[in-house]
């Protein structure tokens, strides 16, 4: 090693904790407004960052957790990742005639994705496993990468990347800086997610648990590769969410941060952790710069979970009276 | 945020900088003979990490990989897991009568492990679900911290946390001085390994990547629990190893460090990835101050790996000729 390295890298780090430093005194969350929300995550950060104080927790614990559709990113009027799937069923059809005649494929190739939707997770899940399997996680990984570059909402006509929340990338910035370690748990697939999150949420592959299918190792012409099998592995959804979180992290998260009833049980489990837990649902109630939807809602449903956080104190984020900023700025 | 934390915060990471450049000027490998397979870690990690240099590996990207058994610490004359679960079986016994008559257990509990053994992988993993299943994974961490906390290792008598190699570990705070995130990916159980591997090692448990079983979310007594289901979910070795590298990694990794024909797999996708990459193999050929084993043995065979370690130009320590001292100092 070169001393020279060493006193380059050091150096780099005290600038960049001084600018940090002197951007977070005056506000470390610019685009959330002075209510009780941010009260709330302020007061938490700072009593388990204080050495020596009873709420102390050391910085290789401090771990917390985000969803991501409808907590990081828009998820209306359909989660970005169908978007994804569906525009891959239309260009995979001319190989798959029986398509027409079987569901979900063929409501959803007629462009009806209430029926599709009527068929639930199996129906949502078969077209994932449809689109996916087969490739190896490189191309797979090229497939996302192209598409995420260049796909729009249907509505804002904005790159999907460009719907993600600017409060909670300012949430994010904060608590690294405090020294917690964040991780992405999402019901959407994880190698969805992966070639994007660092560039987006500074949120490297290694930190983002999702749902998965089952991967083979091969040989493909004197080269190793992994393929995606048509299995399920993990669905990172409701219980799903706490076993992700024990596989690839291995310890209890202090914060958690979700939006519906499917990340009731991670909030649960979070929070049912000895020491200082922080719980906090994102509220969906802006139909003017967003959507408004809860408890009736097909996509992020927030009904028990709601219940459940009145009843035990967790926060919730009113979109609209908590947040003067909603999009990427 | 306090302006005082972060003031504290950068102090502490130029005086921790200046410690470990002090020290490293003058050797950052001490345990290592300066034979080949030193120049070759030192080489590749100069190279790597020089910026501006055709050969640069962002800092993100520097992901090392570990096997644990054989090569962060010993595996003779049985998987340290393995003793273990054996003590596990034995506490367990009165509770099955039954196992008096069923293989393993009969042979187990008779002390002939060799009958035991010819059993092969399935006799192994009977074992290791018959003691871990049913169990919460709190209770299980438990179980693990009180036994390594304690057990000896039946040849040298030390705790079986001395039996780790020190050569490794100052190759393991080397390569995290050069920005470097070490993961270790066993063929042990993750959750075997998680409980101590931060304290051991300095790999904390989101860097653990190893066998595991089906984990199931419900509520005991109003209060979330993970329950150990009795089914495979990765048996992280051979071929699974690329898989839990995917699964929890999400990208190659630039180096890997390996001991047997576990790890055969690792290396290869290793090494296939475009732009530089390290792959290591551990040879136990030190029959004095550890063992030695390679083509003939059943723990650790080593063997397939050997030839194509040979054959690709692979670095191969020789524990006898390349390293001054081999256990924990």
């Amino acid at each position: 090693m070169k001393p020279a390295t060493l006193k380059t890298l050091s150096l780099t780090a005290v600038v960049a904790l001084m600018t940090a430093e002197a951007a977070w005194a005056a506000d470390p969350l610019p685009s959330w407004k002075g209510t009780a929300p941010k009260k709330a995550v302020v007061a938490f950060v700072e009593k388990v960052t204080k050495e020596g104080a009873p709420d102390f927790v050391p910085a290789p614990e401090r771990v917390a957790v985000f969803d991501n559709d409808g907590t990081l990113w828009a998820e209306q009027p359909m989660y970005f990742q169908f978007q994804f799937a569906l525009g891959r069923i239309k260009a995979l059809a001319p190989q798959h005639p029986e398509w027409k005649d079987n569901e979900p494929f063929a409501s959803l190739l007629k462009g009806d994705l209430k029926t599709v939707l009527a068929g639930g997770e199996p129906a949502i899940f078969e077209i994932v496993m449809a689109t996916h399997a087969g490739m190896t996680t490189e191309e797979f990984e090229n497939t996302v990468t192209d598409w995420i570059a260049t796909a729009k909402h249907p509505k804002t006509g904005r790159l999907y990347t460009e719907m993600v929340y600017q409060p909670m990338l300012e949430l994010l910035a904060y608590l690294r800086a405090n020294r917690f370690k964040t991780f992405i748990v999402s019901g959407g697939g994880i190698e969805f997610m992966r070639p994007w999150t660092e560039r987006v949420y500074g949120i490297p592959p290694e930190q983002v648990v999702g749902s998965s299918g089952k991967l083979k190792f091969e040989m493909r012409d004197g080269k190793p590769v992994l393929v995606k099998l048509p299995e399920v592995d993990l669905i990172d959804d409701k219980e799903g969410k706490p076993v992700g979180i024990q596989s690839h992290i291995g310890r209890r998260p202090v914060m958690a941060f979700g939006n519906s009833d499917g990340d009731l049980q991670m909030l649960q489990w979070t929070t049912a952790g000895s020491g200082p837990r922080f719980a906090l649902i994102v509220h969906h109630d802006d139909a003017e710069r967003e959507w408004a939807y809860d408890r009736q809602s097909h996509i992020g449903m927030l009904d028990k979970a709601w219940d459940e956080a009145n009843a035990r104190g967790w926060t919730v984020v009113s979109m609209k009276d908590d947040w003067k900023t909603i999009f990427l700025k």
